[in-house]
């Protein structure tokens, strides 16, 4: 007798498609969505599995994403720059029908950038990057969020948790890949510590007033901190100005006007910028991918951790043994395919 | 009776150009290197101002860097990729003359990157990234250095100071540029401590063992610590990547490696990626350059500084009085004048 029941991935796409398909959502929307949060799991990165089917239904329901939207690729000859305008629905269909693209235009250009417009985003920007090494291209990802962190010596909410993401392809093994927010914590993580009645680490957050504060409650009432100072503040802004001022989309505290909420998906684009070491190797001495390799060994060598490692070793105990979910997320799965968008409030 | 001296900004150019033109640098050599120290001085950034002129006379000395190098564009019809070759010259005259090239085509691709292989490097990036921003291109500059920083969780010097720096125009007013190292501390302010006979903050560094230190001497035998724990490690991982590898230069390692010592200039190359907001906001509403100016009222009203304000109070003063010497410094710019690379050891 066991507690637990473990699927496939492709299984668990399967599950999670026929909920958003029977909430509602378009074959593109609800297929991009199922993969991306099976793909969460399968990693272990519980905090972007199926956790988040409740806030994309939720989203739905606000009627502050289109459950039925088509993106349109916006294509311009001789540029660099791939738009895609997600017509209102989730990121993910958007960024699947412009990859292909992108990966043309950065393999002729040497690089290129995707813009991806008036989306809902809700997943780690991780599986994004990762595509990009999957095709041999290096890439950096990156997007605002809401207003929930304020900028190095100032006292209110400003700057998003913006997270920021970059990939460099491995033959034969997963890529090279970082994703963080550039707050010192994710707000679920405050959320976690007022749950469990436990002080925050210093240097976290700030209260109301601006004064430092290891109060959960404080906190959520005041601003979050950047990650490393005055310089993660300062990489926060520039990821407002870029993927969100500069592609024309709204940046986080623009977000939290329009949302009037953080429990809801947040609407913004997104940046995506693609490279072929390939091109810009070209006529040098030395393989690039064989020199990272010297250099990933010279970090694994000094007992330093590559990021993302964890995140791997759990994927390969999925692909080999499933992903193994607890009967209460079984019965959640059961719970949100059953009542669709009467599920959530 | 003073002990100080002003120059005016272009008399203190024609004396650094003349120090180095009399050292033997051709005059793009010569004038990339005077115009970029003199900026150095007119920002009260001592740093990188005429304290540097020694720096680089030794590395012309030592036969690591071409005093007569005469750079060259190698451009491809169609890519978004600018190469120049310094040719073992200084990256300024390099950067300099692709300048004109890269905007071009920024402008005409929506964004491009200039790829300045086998150059000595020596200024701080604000400069570049300022140039940039001055054709009203935003703007990503990134290098490697020498092996000084382990990787977080590692114990040895192998990731440089990797400084990344980021521009975007501002209508009217120097743009908004940050230009930081991605360690906590730069080398240069660990040798200060050293000098004063002061203990380091924590979190500055580790000793040979790798455990943490706060001894100056201890940490210049060990290692320093990239800025921000994990995050600012793969940031500096990333630039390695991104600004040694796939360019086809070298990495901090190689750099450490090829020089034997960080008393020199590094040899290596540098990354610049430069966008044009007004090609990425195309058919978006809301003006891009209106728009980041809301956010930075937003920063600055509620406390909190742009990055270089300093800078920019103290290049307003310099415009308007000149930059000061102290009369010390007046008899070094004479004496290297007069002994030239016999200056140096």
């Amino acid at each position: 007798m066991s507690d637990n029941t473990t699927l496939t991935i492709p299984a668990l796409i399967e599950r999670v498609d026929a909920i958003f398909r029977k909430a509602g959502l378009n074959e593109i929307q609800a297929g991009a969505l199922a993969r991306v949060i099976a793909a969460g799991e399968r990693d272990a990165c519980k905090s972007h599995g199926i956790y988040r089917i409740e806030g994309a239904l939720r989203t739905v329901k606000a009627g502050k994403v289109k459950p039925d939207a088509v993106p349109e690729l916006l294509l311009q000859e001789g540029s660099a720059i791939v738009k895609v305008n997600a017509k209102g629905g989730f990121a993910n269909p958007a960024f699947e029908l412009a990859l292909p693209v992108l990966v043309e235009r950065a393999r002729s250009c040497g690089l290129a950038a995707l813009v991806i417009n008036d989306c809902t985003h809700f997943s780690a920007l991780w599986s994004e990057a990762e595509a990009l090494a999957e095709h041999g291209l290096a890439g950096l990802v990156m997007c605002p969020s809401y207003a929930t962190v304020a900028p190095t010596g100032g006292n209110k909410p400003l700057l998003g948790t913006n997270p920021f993401a970059f990939a460099w392809p491995r033959a034969g093994r997963p890529p090279y890949v970082f994703d963080f927010a550039t707050s010192v914590a994710a707000r679920g993580e405050i959320e976690l510590h007022r749950r469990a009645g436990k002080s925050l680490p210093e240097g976290w957050a700030i209260d109301a007033e601006g004064n430092p504060t290891t109060d959960p409650e404080a906190a959520l009432a005041g601003a979050m901190l950047p990650f490393g100072g005055h310089k993660g503040s300062a990489i926060g802004t520039m990821i407002e100005l870029l993927a969100g001022i500069m592609i024309g989309d709204l940046t986080s505290p623009e977000v939290l006007d329009y949302l009037g909420t953080t429990t809801l998906a947040p609407v913004h684009g997104e940046l995506i910028i693609a490279f072929s070491p390939e091109a810009f190797a070209a006529g040098r001495p030395g393989n690039p991918f064989a020199r990272a390799e010297t250099l990933f060994e010279a970090i694994v060598g000094q007992g330093a951790r590559l990021p993302s490692q964890r995140r791997y070793a759990a994927r390969a105990k999925s692909e080999a043994d499933g992903v193994m979910l607890t009967d209460a997320e079984i019965k959640q799965l059961e719970r949100l395919f059953a009542l669709g968008l009467e599920a959530v409030v």
